[in-house]
């Protein structure tokens, strides 16, 4: 087969040996393989025509974007890597319908930039931004910091282009806001991480930029009065909360701990710290007033002080400035050096309903301490979305206790109505939880859906679905 | 099978013969059935049975719940109904967490009041609205008025529980707004018409109820014109506007031949009238300030003042009661009796990409012209989605004549990249177009994960996809 992969993509655009380690080495760095080959198409007519062969001759295929994922959904040993990174032009963008059609193989910051030279703006935005690409953002349905407001990856895609397993190109590439027309297969590859089909392009909504943001760190004294607190800003500000982030009081300290230069948010500690951010799409919030100050920093302000009144906020410091808002976002994310500046640890992906989540941190505390009594744990939540990367460092790396740990930390999010996979997907490594949480029936349905779409199970095998017991 | 259905349901829960007969006519009147029998369970439980008693015998079965579809998805011949209206429980409303869980017969406007009397909403709605129910609304995927906001059905559902074609129960009731565990099988079964499983139940998202609304008609010259003002009043209100719809001069001609006491919008005659409705749900939007103005009605006079001296508005008028705005939707939601008020007519159901409206009516025109020099038309919008509700007039009811005008319609659409069926679903009555409009490897797909999901074909059959050449 890389004979003629030579001839359709030029020699230079099938590596294999050393030429090809780049790819088998994910941003994690928790999976490495070898792929026996990485070929790089350049448009959708050479990802046709390599799944056409590949489904000739039952090769396995895996899809590679920016390869930024976490749970290996990109990994490859002895299979042939296909790598979208060529694919990166900006079709079309349409201001005044508000959306861009984009190639698989375009750099989130790369959507960012073009959209802003529109005055717009494509709202998925995650730390990853300066290496991440669309196709793997589809494949895993990827979601960030601003959901709360705009939603996940698939709230923001149109339409998608996609080649099928064996080689034909699906053109789903509406930009229609309404388009009832059979199964919604957009929906359907969207977050199947390449196993149902190779995206190549998509139709994405674009939104007006915010002109000015109002910024907040916020201490409370329990979940519960931030999360009313979460539901009082968004009715004050008519749905304007772009971020609502929690940090308790063991970040705190570990941030002061891993980050030099670090400063205490306020001058007492508090059980929880919000980070919280509204952005001002309208001239009417975003211009400052006559006393000079941003209409919607001014319902922050107040919404905040009514709060304290009422005892639900203990302490709130608002940004006056660029470097202020700079700095509590740089609390923020710090997470990764303040998780993993301790080891060995355990860190997960989890979601519960927002009401749960002091219900969760009780009984996971609980069940943590009868196996480990010496584990301690941190925690930092996309508080909004109920989206908590919750990381346990137990007393020894022993594997077995680290799976036990991981055990109890997913069980207890879906005994509590919660999931073991937010915002990062399956790939390999919950491939076990999926076997165990997902409902059966469910599971049996994907399975029949991959096994009619992908009858010779070439599209990133061994991703996304336990093997069939 | 009806024997065993009768111990199951109870004798006055399986009806035949004349007692079956209403679930035999559908809204439309367009489509009328005799179905075998009709068959009312209570719960989740009793539809499992049914599906796996019917799975057993290859019995084709309809699912209907509120039977007012307009494409024929409920019709029933020598098939067993199972009507869902019995199963009518709102299971859970979370104000916190601004959720519903409901079961697929509860009606629409009972919902809007459950929701109301925890000072929420939900969003979808609809003429319908006292008729409908929810298993319909998900089956189709339903729009309505108020998508432009808070988008289509699908977008207001965070889980779903199934009952599969052979009886098992999929239970995907879910709350998380963010849960990346394999396929989303929900997307997949709403807008599926019952296809593919039988929806029981929804965990569905409520939103802040508007505390006030401005409600204005607008005269502009061009519909390019209209469309500059949409995003103008989206972005001065911060995305506020819930409806923008389009009534062109034939629709107010029509409106005062067709309905006693209607008035001219304006003075004079213009090329476009809109409606537009901005719905405000923070107290700061819809509390009056000292001068007594709602601060959105004046965020949406001083948007048209700007917009008239700018020469985008000719003129405009500003509901300054609820009894002018009661007048104002009075006139758009006389659609159906206007459009209907002359025969024979060809109703469609299509959307268009928004800057490619006019283009649309000016080609779709000149074909009408040529077949059918003497037809009229009439065409009433939810601009904001390009959805247009366009009806057609031919001069004579020849058969052959009203399908060439169906085709010249849905074919211009697809031509300038639109839809032959944007919110009504396929049913039976757009398998037609289906075959020639929609992309054949997004056809085959769907057949695929037809025969894989319901392998006997009991689920109602023969709707939604093509049959396969």
């Amino acid at each position: 087969m890389l004979d003629a992969m030579r001839s359709l993509l030029g020699l230079e655009n099938v590596l294999t040996g050393d030429d090809a380690v780049p790819w088998g080495r994910d941003a994690t760095g928790k999976y490495v393989g070898t792929p026996r080959a990485v070929l790089r198409p350049f448009d959708t007519a050479q990802v046709s025509a390599i799944l056409a062969a590949a489904n000739d001759s039952g090769t396995g295929i895996v899809p590679v974007s920016g390869n930024t994922g976490l749970n290996g959904g990109a990994f490859a040993e002895d299979q042939i890597v296909v790598s979208l990174d060529r694919m990166r032009k900006v079709r079309d963008i349409r201001p005044e319908t508000r959306l861009a059609v984009v190639e698989a193989g375009v750099i989130l910051s790369d959507l960012h930039e073009a959209a802003h030279a529109e005055g717009l703006s494509f709202p998925m935005t995650f730390g990853a931004r300066g290496s991440a690409r669309i196709g793997g953002i589809l494949a895993t349905n990827a979601g960030g910091s601003n959901v709360l407001r705009y939603g996940n990856t698939r709230d923001l895609v149109l339409g998608i282009e996609a080649v099928m397993a064996d080689g034909r190109v699906m053109n789903l590439l509406t930009e229609l806001h309404k388009n009832n027309t059979g199964y919604d297969l957009r929906h359907l590859l969207i977050g199947a991480e390449g196993t149902l089909g190779i995206i190549t392009a998509a139709v994405v909504k674009l939104v007006p930029r915010p002109r000015a943001y109002a910024t907040a760190t916020i201490a409370t004294g329990s979940l519960a009065d931030a999360l009313t607190l979460l539901n009082r800003l968004r009715e004050a500000s008519s749905g304007a909360v772009e971020a609502f982030e929690y940090m308790p009081d063991s970040y705190i300290s570990g941030h002061l701990d891993a980050i030099p230069g670090a400063r205490e948010p306020f001058s007492e500690r508090h059980p929880v710290t919000l980070l919280t951010e509204l952005g001002a799409t309208s001239p009417k919030e975003a211009e400052p007033g006559p006393d000079g100050e941003i209409p919607l920093v001014a319902t922050l302000e107040a919404t905040l002080a009514e709060a304290m009144e009422d005892g639900l906020v203990r302490d709130a410091t608002i940004a006056r400035s660029e470097s202020q808002r700079t700095e509590m976002w740089a609390r923020r994310e710090a997470a990764a050096e303040i998780a993993f500046h301790k080891r060995p640890f355990v860190d997960t992906d989890i979601a519960l309903p927002l009401d749960r989540l002091q219900a969760f941190f009780d009984e996971v505390r609980a069940r943590l301490a009868r196996l480990d009594a010496g584990a301690t744990d941190l925690a930092v939540a996309h508080l909004g979305d109920g989206n908590i990367h919750y990381t346990v460092y137990p007393t020894t790396d022993d594997a077995a206790l680290l799976g036990q740990v991981r055990d109890i930390i997913d069980t207890t999010s879906v005994e509590l109505g919660g999931t073991f996979s937010a915002e990062h997907g399956i790939g390999i490594s919950k491939l076990g939880p999926m076997s165990r949480f997902k409902d059966p029936v469910a599971l049996s349905a994907m399975q029949a859906i991959k096994r009619a779409l992908d009858p010779k199970g070439i599209l990133n095998p061994g991703k996304t679905l336990p093997a069939e017991s």
